[in-house]
């Protein structure tokens, strides 16, 4: 037994299907998180098919340059071995099935156990393709072991932080010191949908140290973005609002029409919604809006479905009919059809109905609020709904906090 | 101008946050799909970080087996460029900040333009890293570029025949034969949550051979697995059910409890939904089934609320409630709270109500049909609504059929 300082691990990936592009190579970002997490240096990824000589030079030139050599795929019966058959080949230098010196590692979730290979203060380690079967075995044995031989050389940590409601380029605004930052402690910023992440980076000698500087950032954004920060790491929007809404003890209903159910499946996708939420409608025809949510008919007809009339009138519906504490109603044109010029796709109204007790009587719902909040959304169906269904959330994470 | 037949390309990502496993690389299969699709070899991928030795190194090395490299990211005013500088030094051997002989590519979708260099019977394209610049600018200039120059050296196509309600074995062993061909067509078996999916990819002259190639196969594979396959490439379980349901000129309501909105969701995410769904609700609680849906008070007390009775009577109540064709009813404990010993997390009741059509007098509902079925998944919270979800999408397609 050796320790490696400052350890330097490369990823092979090895499979037709990545070269073909059938398959998203989720392996290589999985084991190059648990790499950093760990504190391992990580500078080299490859992927190759299963063509022999290519895999060896491919496992030949890794070892120039890196301490550990993890691959992933080829192994098992059905691909004839070929991982294992070329390791033993580059390690021994003679034909052999099994590489000199190799451990069996047990795959408790498939037939392919993985192997570890210790070879020259080098190490080789072979593990399957399926991302079930791997990601077990990288988290019991891999991680464990690597972290053993990289003694106490250090650890990276992160921390996401996730904003909604301003742009990418507001957040840069305010936080560009943060994004400069080259030391052990860094900062990135990542965008989507109208979503921004800020992710904190910590490089340090104990996890202690490592979160004693992200808490440090973090302090920083929290006071410069504050409320538009709706949650840390894999914390969703919907997580945020039905954990507010299960504390402060609040029910809820929604009435849905361009969202289509997504609102009502995103809150009901947190475990425990049951506790807040009551009721959904999706209600895709008037006769449902009318029927179901005591929509006005005079509504639809002067200002129709797609109205912030309508909006308000199915918030309070829902929010009547269920004897929730908030209703939210949804309207809007999702595409890619029933747009008309005064109402383009995208043109989207939200309404909350909300119940406050009377301050006299308490507990008694005396007194009841509606705000309505016009939005324009771009892109497809699908992007148009899944924007329209977070505006939702949002507005009422606002009326919550 | 110079044309190079059975061309080979590599990919290299440059990015510091593919090597913390930030970011998923989708930009490799999205690239390596559309070479298959071109005809164009490809045998290597390659992931790096912004440091300009082992770029340098990693472009030389690709150079030295691969008549194109093409790299994504690095590109750019923010990360200073490093690509372009670093492709100038390779090709040129002297200090130049844009490589000689570069030809730019426009970027529609944001600041960095891409770009072209021919260089001794060599290609490098380096193209920005975010996928909605990248992806565009590969279908618009990148593809038509190499098929241009690689001629009539052949094409690759391939066509996904996506099944459910057949484990992957099962599949597997009624097409073993097809899964082990080794010439020009060949065919692969994915499985994911209960689906499967066969993709079958033929390499040809031209467009034409190749689709009659696919097409051969995809008659035996048709042959022996019909009804479980409710689709082709990108089509979901959901677009093939409203699909059916618009075709057929029925109209569908849903009253969904354990699947929280996401059958509704799935239907409504189909463009022309609004022609077949009339109407959805997400009843999580005893009051909004007995209330919204006519769910007896006595069948809730009897057999519980996650019960067959229950199911049917959701089903019945929704059927009735819209107006609808059909009416689909879902019941059950996606967890991980809520369950008993009797019935465990993952137990799932679907339940569809039918109208007929009277023979006699036509048009004039007149008999109505429930069937109900137990459904018994496993997983988590999330996955256990996705698969109950499909499952009832499933049994709506067997009945359409």
């Amino acid at each position: 037994m050796y320790t490696i300082c400052n350890m330097n691990a490369e990823i092979i990936c090895i499979g037709t299907e990545l070269l073909l592009g059938h398959v998203v190579n989720t392996n290589a970002s999985f084991i190059a998180e648990k790499l950093a997490g760990s504190g391992i240096d990580h500078y080299f990824q490859a992927t190759v098919g299963d063509n022999p000589k290519r895999l060896a030079d491919t496992i030949r030139a890794a070892l120039t340059r890196s301490d550990v050599v993890i691959t992933t795929g080829g192994l098992g019966p059905t691909v004839d071995d070929i991982t294992t058959r070329i390791i033993a080949d580059v390690v021994n230098k003679k034909q052999a099935l099994i590489p000199e010196g190799a451990k069996w590692l047990r795959n408790p979730y498939g037939t392919a156990p993985g192997l570890i290979i210790e070879h020259k203060s080098k190490i080789i380690i072979a593990l399957p393709g399926p991302p079930r079967e791997m990601q077990p075995m990288v988290m019991d044995y891999v991680i464990p072991y690597l972290r053993k031989k990289v003694g106490a050389a250090g650890i990276i940590k992160s921390r996401s932080i996730r904003l909604i409601g301003l742009a990418e380029a507001s957040v840069d605004e305010k936080v560009k010191d943060l994004l400069n930052l080259s030391g052990a402690v860094r900062v990135g910023i990542y965008a989507k949908q109208g979503e921004v992440e800020l992710k904190v980076m910590a490089k340090a000698k104990d996890e202690r140290s490592a979160n004693a500087e992200i808490a440090r950032i973090e302090k920083v954004i929290r006071k410069r973005l504050g409320r538009y920060i709706y949650g840390v790491d894999r914390e969703t929007l919907a997580d945020n609002v039905a954990g507010m809404l299960i504390k402060g003890r609040k029910t809820i209903a929604v009435a849905e029409s361009c969202t289509g159910g997504l609102i009502a499946n995103m809150i009901t996708d947190v475990p425990g919604a049951s506790k807040t939420f009551i009721e959904g409608i999706v209600s895709y025809s008037n006769k449902s809006k009318f029927m179901g949510l005591g929509v006005k008919q005079e509504t639809l007809k002067k200002y129709g479905a797609v109205s912030p009339q309508v909006a308000g009138e199915m918030a309070g519906g829902i929010h009547k009919r269920a004897g929730a504490d908030i209703g939210l109603g949804i309207t809007g044109i999702a595409g890619p059809t029933g747009a008309t010029k005064a109402k383009p796709v995208g043109l989207v109204y939200i309404a909350l109905s909300l119940s406050f007790p009377s301050p006299r009587k308490r507990g008694k719902r005396e007194s009841t609020k509606t705000i309505v909040r016009q939005f324009n959304f771009l892109g497809s169906r699908v992007e148009i709904k899944h924007q329209a269904a977070q505006a939702a959330l949002d507005l009422l994470r606002w009326e919550l906090l």
